[in-house]
Parts: C-alpha cells; sequence; structure tokens
C-alpha cells in the first residue's frame, strides 16, 4: 500500500513528464515549418496560409520572436475564448458535443467531491478502525491513504449510514445533470438540424433488399414500386453498384502513383543517376530495375484494366446491388418513408435514412441481407471471446515469438540472437511488446468487426466499435485490475462462486486498489492527454513527407494530416473515468480530485484541438449522445453494486434494501431517458420536415431539385467526370454539398483526398493511435 | 417414488373422472334446456332459434329421443369437420389461432416422443445405474418409473451422449416447427387484415397528450396541428371526453334496473304480496321498505344525476382529455401517422394505430401520460414481489381467518366454531381455501395491475396480463413444485449458493418430480380440459337467471352467456405443458404420451368450444403470437439449461460446451424470427394500405366516408341516440361495422349487452374461472 508520500512523488513526476510535453507543444507550435501539424483546420478552411515567405530564409523554419516564448500557455485562453455556437459552425455539432462530456465528468465530480471531501472524509477519518488495527498489525499491510477511505470505518458502524446517504446523493446528482446533459444535447441536435442548409440525406432513403423480379431490372423495380406506393412525394432514385473491387484498383493506382512521384522526386534531386527498384514482394528482392520506367508501366497497365472494370460494372446487370438510394419531393416524403414499414415482409424493401454521402461504408452495400443475422451471431460469440479470452492467443503468439522459432525461422540471425544481452532483451520485453502492440490494433479489429456485423454508415460502425471496446475496457482494464488474473480465470472463479458473492468480491477489493487507480489515472490520462497536444507522430509524418513526396502547393496539402477526434477510442477510454470517479466517490473520494484534474485538463486540450487540429470526415450531428449516456449510467449501477457488495461484507446487511433500490431506480431512468429523448437521435420528426419543406419552397421556389439530387449518391469511383481514369483524387463529393462557390469550397476542391479520403484511407485513417 | 402401477391406478382414475364430464356433457347438451349454454354462439349468429314449439311441453325441456344418446361422442367429429377458413370466418382469427397452439404442441411433441422412445428409453432401460445400486439400497428409494428415465444412467457413462445429441434434435425440431408456425401465423393474419372489409380502426390513429395551448381548445389544437402536418390526408377526428363517472353511473343504473325486474316479476308471480327490501348495505340490514317504489325511485334519482353529469361532461372543457381519435382519408395516411414521430419531443403527439372500437379500455385514456412511466416501474416492483412473496400476504390472512379472531368478530357464531367437527373442517380446510381463493382472482389482481400501468387497450391489457400470469406460474408451480418451499425461500438459498449451481440444483430434481408431474399432467390437464366443455358455471348461472330474471326474449338472449376463450388465463397455463414436454423430452421421455393426450383432447374440446360457445369481445387477428412464441422458447431455454446442470451433476463436464451452445442458438432464432415476423404484428405496410386504398377507391367511388367515420369513436356512454337516457343497453357499436343490415345484424343489434358488455362488463366477465 502506497503511503501519501508515495502518491505524491508519483503526482510530481507524472506532472512534470505532462509539463514537459506542454513545453515541448509550446515551442514547437510556434515554429513555421510546423504550422500544417499544429494549425491544420485553418488551412483546411482557407483562412490560414504559409507563413509570409518575406525576411530571411531561417524564419520559415524558426521562429526568431523571443517573446513569443514566453508567453508558452496562451494557447489556454485562445482555446476557451471561442464560444460554443462559433465552435459548432467551426467544427461541427459532433466535436463541439464530445467536448462537452468533459465538462459534463466536471458538472458531476466536483460538486460531487466538495460533498464528500466534506462529508465523507471526515467520516472514515475519524473512523478509528485502523487504530484498533494497528496496534496489533503493526501498520504494515495499510497506508495512510486507507485513513480517508471506508475501510477505516469498522464493520457495522453507524457511521456507514452516511455512505449509503451519500450513495443516493450522489445517484440523484448524476442523474440530474445527465438529464439536463440529455436535453440539452438534445436541443443543440435539433436545432443544428434544423439550421442545416439543405442537404442530400435530408430527402433520401437508402432502401435494402429489394426482392429480384424476373420481369423487371432492379432499377425498374424500384421506380414502380416508390411511384405506387408513395404516388405524391417519390422523386427519383440511384441504383447502387458493387465497386468494391474497382474501389481497390483505384486505391492500388493511388499507391502506385505515389511511389512514382518519389522516385521522380529523387531522380530530379540526382539527375545523373536513375533510381531503381526491385521486382519482389515489398521491392526487397527479385530483379534491379530502373523504377520509373516500371511504375509508369505499371500504372497504364492498372489504368487500362481499372477501365475494363469500370465499363463491366456499370454495363453487367449482375454489378447492380438489390438496394437503391431513393429521393422525394420533400423531406417530409423522405421521413415518411424512413419511418415506416413498406410491404409484408418486414426483410424486404427495407427503408432508413441514407447516410450523408461521406458517411457511406460502401463495401457493405454488398453484403446479402440473409447473412446480416448470421454475421451479428458470430461477431456476438467473437466479441464474447475476444473479451474473457484474450490472453489466450497473445500467449501462443508470445510462445511462438520466442528465441529458438526466431531462429528457425531466420537462421541468419541467429549469431545476433545468441548474443547474452540481445536474448535478454528479446526474453523480458518481446511478450510485453506484444502485449502492447495487441492493445494498439484492438480497436481496428473491432472496427473490422463492425465491419462484418454490415453496418453500412460509418457513423454506425464507430457507434459499434465503441460499444465493443468499452465492453473490452471494462472487463480487462477496470474488473481485470481489481480481480487479478486473466479475464477468463475470473469468469471460472466468478461461476464458481455464489451469485451474490460477486460484487462482494469486487467490493473488497476496490478500497484496495485506489492508489492503483490513481496512478493509472496520472499515467493514463494526464501524461496520455498531454501527449494528444504533441501529435508527435503525425509530426514525424508529416517531416518525412514533405521531404520524400511533396513537389507542389497542392502535394503539401495532401500531406498534412489533420486527423480527428478517434470518438470511437477515445470515448470508451474516457468512460473509465466516469466508472472510477463513481465507485470511489463513497468508498475512497481521496481519488476524486485527480479525476477532476483530469477533466479540466482534457477539457483544455481537446478543446483547442478541437479549434486548431481535428478535421471530422462527416458530421452526425452528435447521434452517439445516447451511447455516451447509456455508458456513464452503466458506470453508475457498476459503483452501486459494487458499493453493495462492499457494504455487505462490513456486516451492515440492514442496508441492503436501501441500496438494491438504487440500481432499479438509475435502470427506471435509464428508459425515461431513452423515451424522453432517444427518438430525436433516431428519427426526424414530421413536423420539423414540415416546417423545413414549406419555408424552403416560399424562400427558393425556383430550385432545382432534380440537378442537386441526381448526383448525390453515386459511388465515389464514379465521381469526377472525364477525369476519372487519371486522377486518382476525384474520390470528392463535397461539391454537392455547397452549392455556391465560396472561396472556402474551391480551396477544399483541390486537396480532396485529405478532406474525405478513399474508404480505405479513412479506415487506416482513424486507428493510428 | 410411484411405481408403473401407481401411475396406472392414477391414469385410470383422472381418465373415468374425465369420461364422465364427457357423459354428463353429452347428455346435458341435447336436452333443449341447456341448448342456449351449450350451442350459444349459433343463438348469437342468429342461425339457431330456440326449439321448435310443437309437440308435448316436456319436449321443451327434455329431449326423449334416445337414439340420440347413443351417438353420444358425436361432437367429436362435428367439432373436426369445419374446415379452417371456414372456422376464421365463424369465429375470428383469434380463436382459429389459439386452436392451432394446440396442435401446435402435437406437432412438437409426437416427432419427439417417437424419437425419444426409439432411442432414449433404450438407452436409459439398460443404462443399468439401480441394478448397481439396488442390490446395496434394496430398491426403496426409486420407483420403476426411474429405470426409463436419466438416472438410470451411470455417472459419466458414454450413453449421456445420446441425450446430448437427442437435446440437439429436439431443439431444432422444435425451433422448426415454430418457424412454420410463426410464418403460417403471420400469412394467416395478413391475409386475415387483407380481406376484412372496412373497420374504422383502419383509417384511425390515437394521439395522446397533445399538448395544451392557451389560446385553442383541443380539438382546435388538433385540427390545426393535423391539418398542417398531414394536409393532403388529415379528415377529420374526435376529442376524448373523461366519461368515467357517467360510465359508473350508467353501471349502477343497470345494476338498479336488474334489481326492479327481479322484483317486479316476484311481485307478477305474486300479486297478492308486494316484495320488500331493505335499505342498508347488501340490502341485509336497515329500515323494511317496498322494493319496487324504492328501485323506481332510486331509478329516477340516478337518471337525473346522469343526465347532469351527461351535460357537463359535454360542456366543460376541463372533461376533455389531450387525446382524440384522428382520422385520415385512406388507409395510407393512417398508416403513415401511426409509424412517424410527430414532433421533436417524443412524448407529445404520440401517435398510434387506434385499437378498434370494441376494443378500446375508455377508462385509461384519462390516465396523464407523465404518470405511465412511474406506474409501470411501480407495478413492475408489485409484480416481483407478488411472484416471489405471494406466500406471505395468504400466510398473514390465514392466520387472521382462524378460529379465534372469527369468534371475535363475529361473536355469534362462537357457539357453532366451537363445535368439535366444525372447528376442525376450519383449521383443515381454511388455509387452503384461502390459497385456493387467492389462486382464482390472482388473474384478476393482475389484470388489474395491467389496467393500472396504463393501457388502452383490452387487448394489449390481456396480453400483458398473460405475461405476468405466466412468470407466476413459472415461478410457483415449476420451480415450485420442483424446489419444494416457498418461492421466497428458494430465491434466498439460490442467491446463496453459486450461481452455477442454481441450474444444477433444478436439473437433480427434474427426474425426481417426473411421477408428480404426471399426475399433475392428468389431474389438471385432462380433468380440466373436460370440465370446461361442461361449462358447469354458466350452466347454473343460465338457469338461475331465466327463472328470476328473464321476462321477454330480449332478456333470454342477455341471460346466455357464451364466455370467451380467456386466453390471458389459459394460454399462460397451457405453456406449462409446452414446458414439460420439452424439459421432460430428454430427462424422462415416458412423461410425453400424456403431454400428447393433453394436446390431443384439449384441441378436440377447444375447437367445439370455439365453434359452439364462446364468443370473442373484440378481434385482434392474433396479435397475441408472439407472445406465444417467446413464452414456448422460454421453456426450451429452461428445458437446456437444466439438462446442463443435471449433466454436470452426471460427471459429464466434457459435454458443457455443446450445451452452452443451444440456450445461445435458441436466443439467437428468437431473435431471428423477432426481426422476421413481428412486425407484421405491430405496423401496418404502406403497400397493403395502398392496394386495399385503391381497390375500394375503384370499387366503391361514391362511398360517404365521413358518415361511416364520424361517430365511430364516441364514448359507449354517448351513444344510442334519443334513448340515451332510458336504455341502457346501448352500448353498442357494432352496427358502425356492418353497413348491409344483414339478418345476422339485425338479429345482433337487439342483443347488445352480451355482445359487447360494458368495458366494467368485459372485465369481470372474463376472470369468472
Amino acid at each position: 500500500m502506497a503511503t501519501v508520500s508515495d502518491i505524491t512523488v508519483s503526482a510530481a513526476i507524472n506532472s512534470l513528464s505532462a509539463l514537459l510535453f506542454l513545453v515541448a507543444f509550446a515551442i514547437l507550435r510556434l515554429q513555421p515549418i510546423n504550422d500544417r501539424v499544429y494549425f491544420p483546420k485553418w488551412y483546411l478552411k482557407g483562412i490560414r496560409e504559409n507563413p509570409s515567405t518575406s525576411g530571411p530564409l531561417v524564419k520559415h523554419f524558426v521562429n526568431l520572436d523571443l517573446r513569443m516564448y514566453l508567453r508558452f500557455l496562451n494557447w489556454v485562453p485562445a482555446a476557451l475564448r471561442m464560444p460554443e455556437p462559433e465552435l459548432i459552425d467551426h467544427a461541427g455539432l459532433d466535436s463541439a458535443v464530445y467536448i462537452r462530456i468533459y465538462l459534463l465528468g466536471l458538472k458531476i465530480f466536483v460538486p460531487v467531491a466538495l460533498l464528500a471531501f466534506g462529508v465523507l472524509l471526515p467520516v472514515n477519518y475519524t473512523g478509528g478502525n485502523f487504530q484498533t488495527m494497528s496496534a496489533s498489525m503493526k501498520d504494515l499491510t495499510y497506508g495512510e491513504i486507507d485513513k480517508f477511505s471506508i475501510s477505516n470505518v469498522p464493520p457495522a458502524s453507524k457511521r456507514l449510514a452516511a455512505h449509503i446517504l451519500m450513495a443516493y446523493v450522489f445517484t440523484f446528482w448524476t442523474c440530474y445533470v445527465l438529464y439536463k446533459e440529455y436535453k440539452h444535447v438534445t436541443d443543440m441536435r435539433l436545432h443544428f438540424l434544423a439550421s442545416q442548409s439543405r442537404r442530400p440525406d435530408q430527402f433520401t432513403v437508402l432502401v435494402r433488399n429489394v426482392p429480384s423480379d424476373p420481369d423487371e431490372s432492379v432499377s425498374e423495380h424500384v421506380d414502380h414500386f416508390f411511384r405506387v406506393n408513395h404516388p405524391d412525394q417519390y422523386f427519383l432514385h440511384k441504383v447502387v453498384h458493387n465497386a468494391n473491387k474497382l474501389a481497390k484498383m483505384v486505391e492500388q493506382k493511388k499507391d502506385l502513383q505515389n511511389r512514382l512521384i518519389y522516385y521522380t522526386n529523387k531522380h530530379e534531386r540526382k539527375p545523373t543517376k536513375r533510381p531503381t527498384t526491385k521486382t519482389g514482394f515489398w521491392a526487397l528482392w527479385g530483379q534491379k530495375i530502373d523504377a520509373i520506367d516500371y511504375y509508369t508501366a505499371e500504372i497504364e497497365k492498372l489504368s487500362k484494366e481499372e477501365l475494363a472494370e469500370r465499363e463491366r460494372v456499370i454495363d453487367d446487370p449482375k454489378s447492380v446491388l438489390p438496394a437503391a438510394f431513393v429521393s422525394f419531393r420533400s423531406r417530409w416524403g423522405a421521413a415518411v418513408c424512413a419511418q415506416t414499414q413498406q410491404t409484408r415482409n418486414p426483410t424486404r424493401w427495407l427503408t432508413d435514412w441514407a447516410p450523408e454521402p461521406r458517411d457511406i461504408y460502401w463495401n457493405n452495400l454488398a453484403i446479402p441481407f440473409v447473412e446480416l443475422n448470421l454475421r451479428k451471431l458470430i461477431m456476438a460469440v467473437a466479441l464474447f471471446g475476444l473479451t474473457f479470452c484474450f490472453m489466450i492467443p497473445i500467449a501462443i503468439v508470445q510462445t511462438l515469438a520466442n528465441i529458438e522459432s526466431i531462429g528457425k525461422v531466420l537462421p541468419f540471425l541467429k549469431p545476433l540472437i545468441n548474443t547474452r544481452s540481445v536474448k535478454s532483451f528479446i526474453q523480458g520485453f518481446l511478450p510485453g511488446i506484444v502485449l502492447k502492440i495487441f492493445l494498439l490494433i484492438l480497436p481496428m479489429i473491432l472496427m473490422e468487426m463492425s465491419k462484418i456485423e454490415g453496418y453500412v454508415a460509418f457513423s454506425a460502425l464507430e457507434a459499434r466499435s465503441a460499444g465493443k471496446y468499452h465492453l473490452f475496457l471494462l472487463v480487462n482494464v477496470f474488473f481485470g485490475s481489481i480481480v487479478t488474473g486473466t479475464a477468463l480465470q475470473q469468469l471460472k472463479e466468478f461461476l464458481k462462486q455464489s451469485a451474490s458473492k460477486i460484487p462482494e468480491t469486487v467490493g473488497v477489493s476496490i478500497p484496495m486498489k485506489a492508489t492503483f487507480f490513481i496512478t493509472y489515472i496520472m499515467v493514463d490520462g494526464w501524461a496520455g492527454v498531454a501527449a494528444e497536444i504533441l501529435r508527435v507522430g503525425p509530426l514525424v509524418i508529416y517531416h518525412l513527407k514533405n521531404v520524400f513526396l511533396v513537389k507542389t502547393e497542392k502535394d503539401r496539402d495532401e500531406a498534412m494530416d489533420p486527423g480527428s477526434l478517434l470518438w470511437p477510442i477515445t470515448e470508451p477510454r474516457l468512460q473509465l473515468y466516469f466508472l472510477l470517479g463513481l465507485v470511489y466517490s463513497t468508498v475512497t473520494p481521496i481519488l476524486l480530485p485527480f479525476i477532476i484534474v483530469f477533466f479540466a485538463f482534457a477539457y483544455l486540450v481537446f478543446r483547442h484541438q478541437v479549434i486548431n487540429v481535428y478535421h471530422q470526415k462527416y458530421e452526425s450531428a452528435a447521434s452517439y449522445w445516447p451511447g455516451v449516456h447509456r455508458r456513464i449510467l452503466i458506470g453508475l449501477m457498476i459503483s452501486q453494486i459494487t458499493l453493495l457488495g462492499l457494504l455487505s461484507t462490513k456486516e451492515a446487511t440492514n442496508s441492503t434494501p436501501f441500496l438494491v433500490a438504487l440500481p432499479i431506480l438509475t435502470l427506471w431512468f435509464h428508459r425515461f431517458c431513452k423515451n424522453r429523448f432517444e427518438s430525436a437521435f433516431r428519427k426526424f420528426p414530421l413536423q420539423d420536415a414540415m416546417i423545413k419543406d414549406t419555408l424552403e419552397r416560399a424562400t427558393e421556389p425556383q430550385f432545382d431539385l432534380k440537378a442537386y439530387l441526381k448526383d448525390a449518391y453515386i459511388h465515389p469511383v464514379f465521381k469526377g467526370g472525364e477525369t476519372e481514369l487519371m486522377d486518382v483524387d476525384d474520390e470528392d463529393d463535397d461539391d454537392h454539398f455547397n452549392l455556391v462557390p465560396t472561396k472556402r469550397n474551391s480551396r477544399r476542391g483541390s486537396q480532396p483526398g485529405t478532406q474525405e479520403g478513399s474508404p480505405e484511407d479513412h479506415r487506416t485513417g482513424i486507428y493510428v493511435v
């Protein structure tokens, strides 16, 4: 058990490392050469230009104005200055609401901490359990921290009533704040949707599982069906082609072109020597050949294949999927179609809101509908296995990756391996590294699992991944830290125990793990957030790209990687802090200030990042909020059940009925909020649709909706007109969003790769942690 | 443990009693005097008239044709003769589908029994566990029945593989049959809905929680809202008045009128003596007065009050509830409105299909919407308490109802009580009677609980009651019989045990309880079903009413109580047989023939009753089927988990993974069916609505929809025009269903009380078991 001074030292070290990150950030961000790494958002918006080119050359790279270094923390007030409505306008609602989660943490935990310090700390400290115990046990097993925790209250003490009362107060406060926040977010979302300008997805419904008809093509069938069943509202439709293979080719060509540019640059710098490459795998072996000629020929070959495939996709009726984007004359018509069942068979003519065009994950549109149930079943089993048995494959990999097997596969490394120091390094670190790598790629695995489940929108995929990740962290980080041993062993242990013993086992361990979690909050929370603002990865990659690939201003724009919020990763991690705060609020309130510092610091950093860095791939208008709300409530219920378990070991059995009521009330609160708010995140009310329709008809009676909607939902590989065969950057459908050509828009048009990315880009882009 | 001969004797006794009931039925039903008890349905349909009045008087009452007694079982082929389409036409889809549940039992269990007898019986019988055990234990604790059960297979035997294999085969077979049945019922429902003639609920949506508007009345507000948001489809609306008090008065007046008729009849028979009554409670004490004068005066007084209340309800804007029935020009418009969300706030302007007029439970329309969540929460807690602690209040009542307290409250009974035989009777039987009474009124209690939850349709109320009753029977009859002791004690015991021990505890007891359940099936199932066909209750009540109340032919029609299926009671009970069959199919297959006999016999009896007796209060087009399906699957999963528990005590731990997969697969099958079929029971597809609209517009272009819909949704107390103040039988809205006046219809008009009943009638009518 750690003493107070241990914690102080740890806090000092972690604060120092966080401070170091901040100082590094403060210095690096002032250098003009890094401007595009730390302020990419402003470049994307077309507001910020390259630093002025007057003055000495060195000024292009290094900032010599010493006064600016003195004010190295001035990003903090700058991050706080932008008001929320402007932030929504600047970064979108998704980002603005995401930041509010940190604020929500502060709103919940600051009053809770004040109350806990005012009431529970004195009650615990004067509990005197350790005074009596330490006399005999020589004060060895318990640390000073525990004097402030519930452990210091003797069993069956009347003082425990204070904890039960506080559990009620904290629950009601948390629910109250959550309710207010849900209401506020709902209002923000509805206001945002109402004030949004015209978007194709407002008029469009995605129809899936169109039944096949022997006499008609899919297109005709869709047309007839909606002409009959939505006679006044149906407008036009767009069938979906299976262009997955074509998209892969386009991707491949882009990669080849990047290599060509790399070698061309190399040649330009050293015109005397033609660059060479090898034909084998990853250019590691094989015949040596001229790189520029080779890639030019390869690109040409691929272009021809792509052209053929493109024609095949368009002409072949078999490439038409049984799905279509159906657009309506009004938002009202689309809202009606999206919310109703079309035919008797609920698995056919399935209608749902079309995701916005950028949000569509085209690959999954090709999945036959009958498979979806089976896929979900398999993935549910896989998730269970992954969560509870994740140590097993890791252990196997670790066994395989030991010295002997490396020696066998790569015999030439044998002499090196047999060196004593290298050997011990591998044996000592490799298992740890394998685990670390697994944890790093875990979100990617979960994303792939969600993709297998068949969701057709990135927003849905991310929401599912976040849910899976949250489960994994809950089981393996929270419960895994409390009850040591692998999750599978725990499960076995738990099942052998009595059902009512599970909360007890967890509850008893909780006060003992307080110091561990305090350290965890400082390492993972404080230092982790400080690392986020430094952006080491993008910084290195940007400079590498700048050296090897960038030739034109456009290339430089592309090399810039603004990244995005990655909320499917950060949000479940952040939920852990809510959980810890709620669990320890009644048990060891001394942990709360660390949580509060985390939330405050993270709020500052993420607000800064959202304003200056991140660029979201799509806008879902905070559709993830019901998930956030639910996960906080899960944390609240876990805290209540563990407190119940803890108190039952304190021989306070009379308190059980009071505490059992809490999770039931929380569950009821969850259902209440679901009924009250969730539909605002799933459906589009007819009244709002009608208001927007009426307004628009009055203000723009001449608007050509047909031209507007015609090409909104085309697979990205078919976009771009004549340049489609040569220009790989044509996966841009952003133009269809903003009809009035502004400066901003024309800029955006010139850097589409960074803006949208192809689906593949998006996937990898999201999961580089 | 019972021997085979014990079971044989029990079977003989129960078969005999069932046969006696059948013979009594066969004789009684042939008497003309009972014709209206055993064939009320034909009278209601106007097909059957009173027996011809020619011939001697005795023929009116007793059937003297001896040949007919010889064919006393000829109701059996008669019950089977009517083909299903005709049955649907004759008795409605609800009844036709209900009978199919028994057929479903046969479809599942006949092949299961054949397979179990072919494979498992030989495996069990040659298992030889008892041969080895009986040598030492002298064959005392196990009966012969157990030789055929899994108990005869020694632990860790390879023979257990047969049971696991059979568990899979039975699961797949059950799921296959359930799938086919769900599909068939869905098709029947959709076909039934499609072929239904015009009904007001097809065009109408119930809007609840209309927000209050300071400037407009509810009626104006509804009108403006739908005029704006459903401009092309909105037709008319009808606000709802809070007429609960008025309905109670009407009810009261009806009761007084019945008494008046009773005394008038009495007076007519004995004109010399004026009948008298007492003014006190239940006419038990108080001043003696002239009965006819008294009731005439009372009725007059009440009529005046009723008139005042009627005017108040109509004129007072406060009596208008924030709810309305909104009708649309087409089924398409109503389908759209019912399935979509109207405004941002999902708790306002709530739209849902209007129940058919007969199905509405008007009282609950007055419940403020905000209360509903709270009511549901309270009722959930109450249900939990009722299910697990139901023995506690019973025990208290039993303690209160003992000799001493009776003596204190009613001192004049003291001498009687102190008689030895009476005392022992009371002490021996009263506790049992209290329990029996509680079990009889339990469905009524559950129905009241569902009413408190605030559902506005009888069909919904009954579905909820059925779910509650099923839970109660599951816990208290099935688990309660297996693990003896009260449910609360079991729960305590279970919570103290290990979570994984619960299936074990239950699993081990299961083979030992086989003989108990075989007896249960015979007593409750065989004899119970035979008693159903005899209709002792209605028989007695009809003849009593005939003597005391009936004056005219119309009165006789009213005295006839056809009853209805009471499926919220019979269906959960019947689920117990599915559960027993599934649980014992792998454990003690010898139980299966008893189940099969039950299903076959019940099928015959209920088919006969549906054809000749029952008259359903409303038609929900088999909307209860998803519940039936779900409950059978719950039974299947219980059978799988108990088998898992049983086998884990047989030291067949290797089998666990195989058996764990079964409930997961079953759960997945449930979700699959839910996705595939359930929406047909909840929503009305737009395509079908459009087809019906188009057809109708083509065939009846001149139809006056306005006149048709105008008065369809009026509270029953406001129906009946001029006679509304004097005629209590005017709660008939059936006229609005059939526009072409047929003979059948005109007859129906003359016996509305029996047809619909007021809401109160309906409630009590349903729960007289």
